[in-house]
Formats: structure tokens, sequence, C-alpha cells
């Protein structure tokens, strides 16, 4: 390691109290970009971080708007609307180009977060960041500010140590959008990918396999988030007047989610299984190595009376390399405490689809939608929409930044590296993949039990630290390879 | 007609705009019995009809409290414990009884309201009562209070007819735990029924089958109102991470409900059916001969694409004398715009079944209970609980009460008083019937196009006065009867 190197890692430990401090602030600040009475502090978050990137000296620091509040437009065959467009939510854009003939890297986070709800399970609040047993509690915690930040104190480590100079070329993009389906960056890599021209790509929004684990992952689950609607009569019936003439919208959502999966976790979607493939052999094989007890899984993650899901696949499998479905609310009705009479006229089912490769979320949501339509029963109309998608990756593992990756972490760590796959969906990756043509470290530092979208989301913060740390010495190594941008 | 009725007819007449106004104050009051919070309200709504009855001329008019806020109670192994009761609105009670020799009716009315929401579907604001084309919109405008205040106007109406004096024995008694299952109430008449001495009971919580058409309703369906709890996983977990390992309880609750009832609305518990006692042929025929278009009933009440409900009965069979299941909400997990990609570790069904005689709900929620119970699926535990119940009824019709009131009814109407059953639950008629051993004439004056229990509700202001007229007439007929007492 170089001298600048060793100087970074001692600025970044001297300075590690401090990095946790300014990331409670960060925190503090309800980026929940689902929710359109958030945007403003949404765009908070993005200032909050395209200041720091400012003051830590990386350069050409802006906001880049990802969509306009409302757009006019004219129809084919009508007069001009105004036509309210999607909440857009600021990138964060940040350069440093001064270290020709060295690799440049693509630092990719977002800080943007999911809803805290319910918040009566959170022990401490959701954005006052808590500090117990090692551990800093709060809605984004690890995912992602937490992680994020360990790019920007890993990038301000170096650039005092190097007086004011990183050792290779940096590009810094965090997004806003990641918990609302990206469309924002996506759009931006589309169509102005030449201003993101880098070597690779770091992407720190994972979690290691087990604690003390230095842990790449290589395989996203891509996904559909779709929402049903089911009309009835057309407005809320009393049930003792109508029921027995009028449809249930209720009633007639649990008959279509009933034929979407079997009892056993199968799909029952004509068709949906034919893209699937299997992880090769060897990864296979190395997952069978990977240190899991799965009813150590059952008791300490999930908490149930047992698990659930295909038979035939093990949990690794079902998790990150089979598709699955899952429900996640049906808004409508009464939810109220009580009794309410009322056969409701709609109702609506939020469900999801997680997909793997090879298989598309265009061609997955046209089967599920073909077939949903199937099902409507009778007195009933429905409604099948697409809310958001993202595709599902794999990403080579044969070239230096991984084995430089795979270097950094065994010095931090100091154990070997393990190459897992990740059950959820980080649509940017694919993005990068195949818009960019770039490889791809996805390098995190998250738990099993940090509680992502769920209450008491936590960071643990020796994590923090060595994730810093790792960073700072990554880019130390890849400071030593020849350049390979084109 | 003596020269009393005919002068109280003339004052209802003269006040009938008076009547209208202290009923929208009456509705301005959001006694939403179900909702903790409006428990000052629903007092509030008490006290008001406790007013009115005193300033008209009533006697022993007093609040009845149906539960203490706490309770000690000591287990039978264990110490005394603090017991946070069930919420308690109280009975309205008023009597006058200087018509020796006369007959004694006991008029019931609720002052509590359903619940409002989803308020943005009403035209005007539920607690803001607002004229428009000859109705009045309200929350309760028919379900009851408005039917109520029929009662209370036609009592002042022949008060001052008779210079202070009623042709015939009054009590009243008005509750405010209708909406909400009506235990206080049932607890007062099983404890204390000799307080409620009569001879005959007016119910006036029904419809007329169609405009213009006077109806007696002599048969309600009854009901158990339900929760089934499903838990799969501890906490809240992330769809993408533990999809395809972990329970989702909504799946869970989609298996359930469609395995509760089948896609042509016959209702799958074992043995469900076995006590359904089919109507008389004759009353069969007599339903037939209604004025009952199904096609201008779907089109213009239910406004669905279809009807539904089990074959091979008609619309009238199967919303008066087949027993249903309906499904009202499914609180839990994400709700909100956008999407949360939770699988939630709790979800609710609010599960209501209807039942007719001769039915009884303990049977009924044992059924139903136990084949629930047989249906958890793998990976979850579940709970179902009772929240309330009501016996399913029917009235006799052949007595010297329910004639006077066809004939009330003629006067008014100028038409032939028609047989219906009601689909809803009135508790307190199984509770007249059973434990008092009362008549119960069920004469009601709403619409089928009223709205209970959904957004817009309504009361036809012409059927309210008629409403006023028919009772005041009956009250009349009534006082040339012999008196019944004992």
């Amino acid at each position: 390691m170089s001298m600048n190197g060793a100087a970074a890692v001692a600025f970044a430990k001297d300075h590690g109290d401090r990095f946790v401090e300014e990331l409670k602030a960060l925190l503090r600040i309800p980026s929940v970009s689902t929710d359109p009475a958030r945007a403003g502090d949404t765009r908070r978050a993005a200032e909050f971080v395209a200041a720091e990137l400012t003051r830590i000296g990386m350069e050409n620091v802006h906001l880049i708007e990802t969509s306009t509040e409302e757009s006019m437009t004219a129809g084919a065959s009508g007069p001009a609307q105004v036509v309210p467009a999607r909440i857009g939510h600021p990138l964060v854009y940040a350069e440093w180009l001064h270290a020709p003939g060295k690799p440049t890297v693509l630092c990719y986070g977002h800080y943007d977060v999911q809803p805290a709800e319910p918040l009566d399970e959170w022990k401490s609040p959701p954005f006052e960041p808590t500090e117990r047993d090692g551990n800093l509690y709060a809605r984004g915690a690890v995912d992602d500010k937490g992680q994020m930040w360990m790019h920007v104190k890993a990038l301000e480590s170096l650039m005092v140590a190097g007086g004011g100079k990183l050792p290779i070329n940096v590009r810094v993009i965090v997004e806003g959008e990641e918990e609302v389906g990206g469309e924002g960056i996506a759009a931006f890599v589309r169509d102005f990918g030449d201003q993101l021209h880098a070597d690779v790509a770091l992407v720190s929004d994972t979690e290691m396999f087990a604690p003390d684990l230095p842990t790449l992952c290589v395989g996203l689950r891509g996904m559909i988030y779709t929402e049903i609607e089911v009309q009835g009569a057309r407005t809320d019936l009393h049930s003792g007047m109508y029921g027995g003439a009028a449809p249930n919208p209720f009633v007639a959502l649990a008959q279509i989610i009933a034929q979407l999966k079997d009892a056993e976790g199968k799909i029952l979607i004509p068709g949906f299984y034919d893209k699937v493939q299997a992880p090769s052999d060897a990864e296979l094989a190395a997952w069978k190595l990977l240190p899991f007890d799965e009813e150590e899984y059952r008791h300490a993650e999930v908490g149930s009376v047992a698990l659930t899901g295909e038979s035939g696949y093990s949990v690794l499998e079902r998790t990150w390399a089979r598709p699955t479905l899952d429900v996640h609310g049906m808004p409508g009705g009464f939810i109220g405490a009580g009794a309410k009479t009322v056969i409701p006229a709609r109702a609506l089912a939020k469900v999801s689809l997680r997909l793997v490769p090879d298989m598309t979320p265009a061609e997955s949501f046209r089967l599920y939608k073909e077939y949903v339509e199937t099902l409507c029963p009778k007195g009933c109309t429905l409604e099948v929409r697409l809310i958001h998608s993202g595709d599902p990756i794999v990403v080579s593992t044969d070239n230096e930044f991984v084995r430089a990756a795979t270097e950094a972490m065994h010095t931090v760590f100091g154990k070997e590296t393990v190459f897992v796959r990740g059950g959820g969906s980080i649509p940017i990756v694919g993005d990068f993949t195949r818009e960019l043509g770039l490889p791809v470290v996805m390098m995190g530092f998250g738990l099993p039990d940090d509680n992502l979208h769920a209450p008491n989301e936590k960071f643990h913060l020796a994590n923090f630290h060595r994730g810093v740390e790792s960073i700072v010495r990554w880019f130390g190594i890849l400071s030593t390879l020849t350049a390979l941008e084109s």
C-alpha cells in the first residue's frame, strides 16, 4: 500500500466518530421517495450529499433534475392537457478526473429511503438515529445512506491523504428514486451515458453473507411491482342489504391471488418459468459451502413457525435464483378498529414478482397480466397496473476489479471473500451493465439482520468503518493498474 | 280518527320544516360508535335526544350507562387486574304512562352511526347535513337518526294535540351501540326487561320496498362479524431478501378466503347450511309479486357488470333468506401510494357472515372457526375472533298491531302494505322477541337507494314526513284497542 493509502486509512480511523455524526444528520432527513409529501425532504437529502461532496474537494458537483413538475402535451386527437408528471427526485453528480493513465471508478449510491411504517414497531423513532449495542438505528442506516456515506468518506480520506488529489479518477452518481423504481437514473444512463464514462462501477447496496465474512454480490433478482384493482359495485354497499347479490372485490382478489401461487409456493402463471436459468453447478456447489443453518435462519431471521417456498430447492436457491410472488398490502374497504358492514366498491392488491435470469420484466408482466385477466370473477372488472420493474442480473467475476476488491477486503477482514447473489433488485446494476458495458463490483457491508425495509433498520457501525477502509484500500490497488479507459 | 289525532297530523304538517332543522342539528354530531375517539360525540348525541324527549313532555327521561370505564377483577388463580371494558355508549330512556286501559308501545331507535369513510366520495361532508333534490344527505340521515327522530316528532305532535297527554302509553329506548353490536341494550333487556314492559315494540330502522310502497319488515338476517388474523414472520421483512422463504400473510388470507366461498357464492364451511329454513311457499309466492326488476336493481342500485350469488335462488331469496359471506377490509402491510416491497409480519381480514332462521350465531361461529383453523397455510399461525353477532329473526304478522300499522300506512300512502324481509341485522328485534315476548312492528321509511353504510347516505324528506304521520295515525288506532297489559 502506498504512503497515501496508509495515511487515508489512518485518517478514516481518526475521524470515524465524526463520519458517523455526519451520517446521523443525513439520516434525520426523512427522504421517503414514494411519499409526495416528502418531496421537499428528499431534495434536502440530495442537497446535503452535494454539499459534502463539494466540501471534500470533488468537482463539478451539481444536481440533475429527473422530471418537471407538470408537462403540457397534445393528444393525437384532442386538446392539449396538463399531464401530472411522476415525482422526480434529483440525481447528485460529482467528479474528480485528474489522474491521467489511471482507471475511473463510477461510485453509485442512493439517498432515498423506504417508508418507515409501521411506526409503532420502532424502538427508537426512524428519523432520530440512535446508537445501541454498536449499531446505528434509523430508516436508511444501511439502505443506502450509510453505505453511500462510506463512499463519500473514503473519498474524503483519500483526498486529505493525497493533499487534494485522489489516486484514481472518480465519478459519483447518487440517486433519489431507488426505492420507487429508479426511473430517473435509468433515463439518464440511457440518454447521457457518456457523462458517466468509467472503467468500473462500485455499488454498495448489498450485504455480507455473515458477520465478519467479506462478501461480493454477483447476482440480483429483478422484479415487477404491480397493482390489481378490482371494481364490483358502483359505490360502497351495505352487506346486509346486498350480501348475496353484490360482488365483493376482496373476495374476488382472494380468489385471484389464490390462483397465482399454490400452497407449495409454485407460481401458476402459464409460461412464467420458461426463461428461468438454473445457476451453474459450480455456483450451486459454492453456495453449499457457505455457513448457512436453515433452522437458525428460520428462528433468528424470519421467526415464523416454518419456512415456505418451492420444494426441491434450498433456501439460498429459493431466495436468490427462483422467481417468487408476494402481496404487500390490500388497500380498500374498512381497516379501522371495530366493525363496519360494508361491501366496498373497490379493492386493490399490491403484488410483486421477483425475476431471475433470463426472465425479462416486460415478458413477465405480459404473462402475469394476461393470466390475471382470465381470473376476473363474475360481477367484477379489474385493472392490472405495472408500478415499476427491474431486470435480473448476474455480473462477471473474472476481472481485475473484482480481484482487487477481494484483496482489499481480505486485508480488512482477514478472511477470503465469498461470492453470493442477492434476492432483491438494484435495477441500476442492469443499466450499468447493459447501457454502459461496465463491470460492476457490488461490495456491501450490511448484515442479514439489518431489517432493511422493516422497522428498526440498523447498520453495524464496525462494518461502516470497515467499509470505508475497504473502499480506500480498493482504490489504492486500482491506482496500481494500467488505465483501461478507451 | 279522533279530533286529537287529526290535530296531531295537522301540527306535524305545520311544523315539518322545524322537525327537519332539529334533525340536522342531531346529524351534525359525529356519533360514530365504533370509533373510540368519538366517544364524547356519541354521548353528546344521547344527551341531545334526552333533552328533546324532556322538552316535549316525556317523563323519567334519563341516560342508562352500559359499561364502566374500567373494572377490577380477580382471576381464579392470580392477582386482581384492571380489565379495560369495551366502549359503552349510554341508552336514552323516556316514558309516558298515564293512559290507563290503553296499550303500551315501546319505541326503539339508535342515535349512533356508521363511520363515514371513504370521506372523499361524499358530495357534501357527512356531518354537515345538506338538502338536495328533496333529500337530506348526512351520515345517519336514515340509519337511524332520521327514523328515530320520526318517533320523537310523532310523540311531540300527539302531546301538543292532546294538551300534554298521549292517547296511549309509551316507553322510549334509544341506544348508541347498534352499529357495534348492541351489547349494552342486549344486556339491559336481559337483566332489566321489566323496566321495558309493553304490549308491542316499534322499530323504524328498515326501508320501504319501493318508493311510495308502504312496507312492513317481518324478517331479518342475523350475523357474525369476525376477524381472521394471520401471523407469518416475526417482523416485517424485505420481499427481495426473503421472498421464497418467508410466509406471506396476505397470500395466506387469500388462500383461506378462497376456500370459504366458491366462485358461485356457495359457502364452503362444512355443516353451515344445515339449519337453514326455507321461507314458506306463501312467502315466496308473495315475494314474486313484489315490483322487482332484477336488471334495474343491478344497474341502478348495485351498478356492477353482473350480480353474484348462489344459483337457483332469486335476488330477494339470496339477500333475505340465504346466508352470505363478505370481506369488508384487509388491514396490514403497505397501503400507501407507490410501492413498498415488504412481506408484512401480520395481516387481518374482516369477514362477516349473514345468518338466516334457524341458524344461531354461536353454532355458526363455531363451525366457521373450526373450518378456518384447518385452512391455516404452512408457516403461518392464525387467530379467529368474533367481534359481534346477532340472531336471525322472523316476526309474526298475525296480530292487531300489525293490522293497525297496515291501516295507518294505507291512509298515508293510499296503497296496500307489503310484507318483506330485510337482509341486514337488527339484533334488538331478536332480543325484544326472545327476552320480552313482544310482537315487533318494523315500520321503516328508508328507500333502497338511501346509501346506508356508504358515502352519500340520505333520507327522502317526503318519507320522513310520511313516517311521522304514519306513526301518529298508528298510535291513534292503537288508542282504540283494549289494553293488553297483564
